[in-house]
């Protein structure tokens, strides 16, 4: 089916950038190459994990099929041995976690909607899947949280999530949706990146 | 039925507690409301989620019905607003946590006995239910855990929890096994937030 | 059935290890009986329960079965009062922490076979079955992840989860595999721990 194919091709996508930011928080750790296919499918596969639980399906999507994992290894070795080309990689990690971002908050939306939830329930749902792999991946390398960092990053998983899920509601094809979802919430994000934009805190 | 009420109730008044807990410590960490709404609801639904994953009960509770969800989202949202007026956060998010601990403690005992569970698996479960929403708001928050405080934490989980299976195993009522429970937990945990009670730990 | 024996066998060893491991952390963080039992129980079934979890086998082991929480008990409260006797206990924690790595890696490939994965799917089960529960014991007690240390780690779980897969493989009996696998993975982290073996790391 050709939705299974788009939703296919977005995983790729989404698995692919995970892995890489993943690898190479790694590569910032001196890990050996173990480490980066470690921390690389623990990002890559940790959301999509954390949503295939929460929503009852099982086994999760990387037990079912072959292709994430392998994508996922294949991703952390091509960053281990092209890392000395790699300049500033903390804007690598930043724009690949953008990409992965905004994918697992479609594809969390999306499972959540096939499962027939609220509105509500597949926004949060895309939300968790899209942040969580990053988490993982942070409280791994006792990093700093991605999530915490001053610019808008909740913000943009929301974005997509709920892109998606009113265009869903609205009839719109799966394709329109998803692509659409997906660049609002990179679009933003990327903006966020870029020029630093905030929501406002309280100031305490 | 009076006992689904009765568990509604303490559910609705940990998810709330906890929920404005995880809102605060949003609040301390300067993020913005959707910040708020995400570290709300993690504290909120991670023990109970934990509870129904280990059990076995799919899809967790919070996809199956949508209270708890939006219960989260209003404290958040409650709290993003009212915070000039809270003083003491520190004492509240305490106050908070405390009230939470005892009713996870208690749902998660009673979740396991209804599926079987010995005694001892029961109260284990109330108390990893009980602990893990906070564990997880502490590591996203990149704070000391409230886990790892000196005063009683884990023996009031471990309290409520136990005092609940006891009763139920003598055949009190539900409603006058999961009060007495919540109440023995939260006195507990009153008691060492306000006079330091501690277990001897080895002074190695 | 021999084959559960044995199964049953090298569980109990790799449960009391990390049981052991776990409540000497929280030795070191000072905690109460209480704090020993928790972080005990957490380190020995944390691998096992995210095993059965991504599998889809529910519940997880510890609900189904009582001994696994009742020998983490057990060897919580046996360290907890032999303390004052244990010497070097950063020795005994990373030694401790080597047998449940390699029994956990046998024990993860062995129950992904049994639900049909691919060979690939069955080691990254057990390596991650080998080093979730140490990942949840140090980042509980806050402390630097042993999964980060410079000697080999990973890699050692990989060795015991690929030798079991490849020996299952060649037709090779239960016994012979599951043995020469976890000796694998634990002669290679003894003579990391000992001589400080390590792969190569970038050096950035």
């Amino acid at each position: 089916m050709i939705i299974d194919q788009l939703l296919n091709g977005l995983s790729w996508i989404g698995i692919f950038a995970f892995a890489v930011s993943g690898a190479l928080f790694a590569a910032e750790k001196r890990m050996d190459i173990l480490g980066y296919m470690l921390i690389a499918a623990v990002t890559a596969i940790g959301g999509g994990s954390l949503r295939d639980l929460l929503l009852g399906v099982s086994p999760v999507f990387w037990v079912r099929e072959p292709y994430p994992m392998t994508l996922a290894m294949v991703a952390a070795v091509l960053t281990y041995f092209l890392l000395p080309l790699i300049q500033q990689r903390d804007r690598w990690i930043l724009w690949m976690d953008a990409v992965g971002l905004s994918v697992f908050a479609v594809l969390g939306a999306e499972a959540a909607l096939q499962q027939q939830t609220s509105a509500v329930i597949a926004v949060v749902m895309g939300v968790m899947s899209a942040t969580f792999g990053g988490v993982l991946r942070d409280v791994l390398c006792a990093e700093m949280l991605t999530l915490m960092r001053p610019e808008l990053y909740i913000s943009c998983a929301v974005t997509s999530a709920t892109v998606y899920v009113l265009l869903s509601a609205l009839g719109v094809s799966f394709a329109l949706a998803a692509l659409l979802a997906f660049a609002a919430g990179f679009v933003l994000r990327a903006l966020a990146i870029v020029y630093g934009l905030t929501l406002p805190g309280h100031r305490a």
